[in-house]
């Protein structure tokens, strides 16, 4: 499936059927939300499958995973491969049936993954062949650094935040419990509604309106006058990345390898 | 002269003395400033050279420069050259005795030039040497796009808003009268003094600020998700820079040269 071109649909369907079908073959995935009022609640297993509630819980070590909890939806997927994107929220992927490969990328691999402002999901298909790539898309995907992780029943899979990530089924059904909780300052996640564990944090929301109040105000300039100014403002924005001492773009972010 | 070290002083000296003195072969530089409160007001040459008033003036085609004018510096030099700096006003250097050559830029070499965030002088020197320059800096220089003026007395050259320029005299003495005028609406213009005509415009001042804010607003955020999305932001401006039409760094700005 892909985020950008939409090439699947949503679909209401009995539990019943659905698994009926999943498990004969059907391309369909099941990401669980809320029984009630999904649009405002995060999806919890023990709420929303309480038959099942029991037949699951995490190890004691993960205690702060259940004690800062935000969500933990049921996912069972038949052949289908989920696109690249990223959490804002941390994440244990579970996997209790089937097997399946994920494929994560650090952070720092960002502004080589093609995500649209403000989006959480990229354009790339990693998994497709060179030749249905561009020669740019192919250059800057050489230039990540994947990592490779083969989930089996039982296995546990931490995502850090902002970690890129697709699946790829390797069996025909898999079933998993996503448990998604918070890690970080309650400061730092924007204030308001995150039923998906994806709304960015608050100081890129406000980033991304300061870039749209900056890029407004060389409205009227000369475009050559607005190019010299945009360009050193770039670079000064980029100063403060590296003064910061994140992990920018380049050769050599090797202790991520 | 360099202005980031400063291996230059600042003198007070009779205007015959100076003359006297730079006629005779001194590194010495005027530039002229108001006669009274000069930290206030701009100079310009009829006020503060009377005597001299009679002898200068633009040509009929230049009206704009004297009926939008903000300033006219009276430059004589010795055997010295200017660091390589811009200026937001436009302005026109008329050459009255000695030659010069002087080495320009165009506003989209701004990111090779090494300009300090938020100053209008630069810390390369254009003339110096390979082996006096580092690697990085000679990568850089080699991507720009350099144009060359050589002035003669009654020559008039036009030096645009954000033209990189630099000085270098071919004779011992130079005497030249710069005339600044606005060329731009008002409201691009920052508010407030402006005596020597290149403060930057109200859209990078408060630009600069916006990034000021953006940085802070990621402390306490841990630094591989900081890079993250300053990454991201840094890829939004500039895909604002780009979406403006406005001349970006890199190949092919070959109208330019």
């Amino acid at each position: 499936m892909t985020f950008q071109t939409k090439n699947f649909s949503y679909l209401k369907q009995s539990f019943g059927d659905f698994m009926a079908a999943v498990t004969s073959g059907a391309q369909l995935y099941l990401r669980s939300v809320a029984t009630t009022q999904p649009a405002k609640h995060a999806t919890h297993l023990s709420k929303d499958f309480p038959s099942l509630a029991a037949d699951f819980c995490l190890p004691e070590v993960l205690s702060t995973v259940s004690s800062n909890a935000h969500s933990s939806p049921l996912r069972i997927s038949g052949p289908v491969t989920l696109w690249l994107h990223y959490d804002v929220l941390a994440n244990v992927l579970c996997q209790i049936r089937g097997t399946k490969r994920l494929r994560l990328y650090p952070p720092s691999d960002v502004s080589r993954l093609a995500y649209p402002p403000g989006a959480s999901s990229s354009n790339v298909d990693v998994f497709a062949s060179r030749n249905d790539m561009s020669d740019a898309q192919y250059a800057n995907l050489m230039r990540t650094h994947p990592h490779e992780a083969f989930l089996r029943p039982g296995d546990v899979l931490f995502i850090p935040p902002a970690w890129s990530h697709t699946a790829k089924p390797e069996e025909k059904l898999s079933v998993a419990v996503n448990c998604f909780w918070r890690n970080l300052g309650d400061e730092v996640y924007a204030q308001g509604r995150d039923v998906y564990g994806n709304r960015d944090i608050a100081a890129y929301e406000e980033g991304r309106k300061a870039v749209e109040k900056m890029a407004k105000g060389f409205e009227g300039v000369p475009k050559d006058l607005r190019g010299f100014y945009l360009e050193r403002l770039v670079g000064e924005l980029r100063e403060k990345v590296e003064a910061s001492g994140a992990e920018g773009v380049g050769e050599g972010n090797e202790r991520d390898s």
